[in-house]
């Protein structure tokens, strides 16, 4: 497996076409995979926001109160809002905005970026990242995967994780194979858009690198049952409730 | 950035010298970066056990009684034994047995597994992956990353993911650095061991496949700060104790 990031992509603008952009850079073969950082299909699909947008209702101004007495500094409460507007529902508040984003996944303050964003106060993510990877992937003819870098439970430090994913599944399922001793294996889906979004961060890297994109060459997914899914539902998930009510304790 | 398996490993057995295996099976370059499945260190190390050898306590009937009502069939107290005896704590002790293991990190079941384990019931994780993989680099000569497979919250599937490693820190710290606009990032650390313990697992697989060792080729860390905190520790952890309050909630 072979994994080189796409050199000398622009400054993305909103309306650019990055798939185009992608295409003039670089020989795709059929079996590679585009990994897009977000941030850059955020800035073609004008995700671009400013502070001034989002008028701060009861919930954002208690969170920048609590989070500014915190820090002991001035909390702009309208960015609590745009993170309440992105979000399908907070699991937490304080001392993060642990956010559950309209599309499903969980990050703090909803991914939303404040670095790399030029001429706005925020970047927001693609609105529909599965639809954002669906038209690259059209566009390019191979599966692409958007990412972003994001932090977990449990672990300090970020890492690379898929957000949207199309012409290839996100997982590959072991069920029903046999290890090494012919003993069925119990539950195990291997989350392989996870795994291609980390390979293509360490790649792409953070900061002022300019290297937006990552192709994946010489890996195949193989002869596996494919699933799509990634994100779990409330009712499939232990740990969400537990944050709910813990964090709503003091209500 | 390339990423090989290893061809051609044996089945490992107790006492095996796994850094001899690896090196007579392929020519390591100064520069490479060596990810092995904890499986097979394990497998080394002589971590196989047989439920025999636990003794059930109260704790471990109780998660036996409610799991078993559950799945309605008789579970093993036995191996909900195992699990306490690897671990410092368990955050959840149902329907799943969340363990902080004795080294920081946090699984389920302690990462015990019942796959690609010959003549035991058991296959226990190394007891110290940190000083294991210090072995390893040692007789190598390059970094070394013990990896497991393991799931994480809010997202289905697995992933490879890092429980030990020496040679190269565990993170790649951006902060101090600057964005494209020249505004400083806030806190981006990179968690690099997870993401290439993450690529590691899309060259080895799960299953039978028998290649537990893949080499992570021309791929740099770079002029960066690092860090090797990687397991959160419980003061620093918000998740930790709304897992802890909202399980022992029916105490
Ligand atoms: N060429 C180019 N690179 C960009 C642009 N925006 C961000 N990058 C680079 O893309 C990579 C990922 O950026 P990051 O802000 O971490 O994106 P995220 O992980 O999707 O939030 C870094 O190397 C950035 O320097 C852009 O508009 N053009
Ligand atoms: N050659 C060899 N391969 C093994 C051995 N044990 C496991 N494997 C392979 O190593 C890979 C990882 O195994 P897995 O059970 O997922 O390990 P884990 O992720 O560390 O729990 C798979 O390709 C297995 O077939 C062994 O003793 N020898
Ligand atoms: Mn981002
Ligand atoms: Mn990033
Ligand atoms: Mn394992
Ligand atoms: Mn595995």
């Amino acid at each position: 497996m072979n994994v080189f990031a796409v050199e000398g992509l622009p400054e993305i603008e909103p309306g650019d076409d990055i798939a185009s952009l992608i295409a003039e850079r670089v020989d795709l073969t059929p079996t590679d995979i585009v990994c897009v950082a977000s941030t850059i299909v955020s800035k073609a699909e004008g995700r671009q926001a400013d502070l001034s947008e989002f008028e701060p209702g009861e919930q954002a101004e208690r969170i920048a109160e609590q989070v500014g007495d915190l820090a002991d500094e001035e909390k702009d409460p309208r960015f609590a809002q745009a993170v309440i507007e992105e979000s399908e529902e907070l699991l937490m508040e304080f001392p993060i905005m642990l956010a559950v984003t309209t599309f499903g996944h969980i990050t703090i303050n909803a991914g939303i970026d404040r670095s790399n964003v030029p001429d706005a106060d925020l970047l927001l993510l693609p609105e529909d990242p599965t639809a954002s990877a669906q038209r690259l992937h059209e566009a390019l003819g191979v599966p692409v995967i958007v990412t972003d870098t994001s932090g977990r439970p449990f672990r300090h430090g970020q890492r690379g994780v898929a957000i949207g994913w199309a012409g290839m599944p996100a997982a590959r399922d072991w069920r029903g194979t046999y290890d090494r001793d012919g003993k069925e294996l119990e539950a195990t889906v291997q989350a392989v858009v996870d795994e291609l979004a980390a390979a293509a961060n360490l790649v792409t890297g953070e900061g002022a690198g300019g290297k937006p994109v990552a192709v994946v060459r010489d890996w195949e997914f193989g002869e596996f049952d494919g699933s799509d899914d990634l994100f779990r539902d409330e009712d499939e998930d232990l740990i969400r409730p537990a944050l709910k009510e813990y964090s709503h304790a003091g209500d």
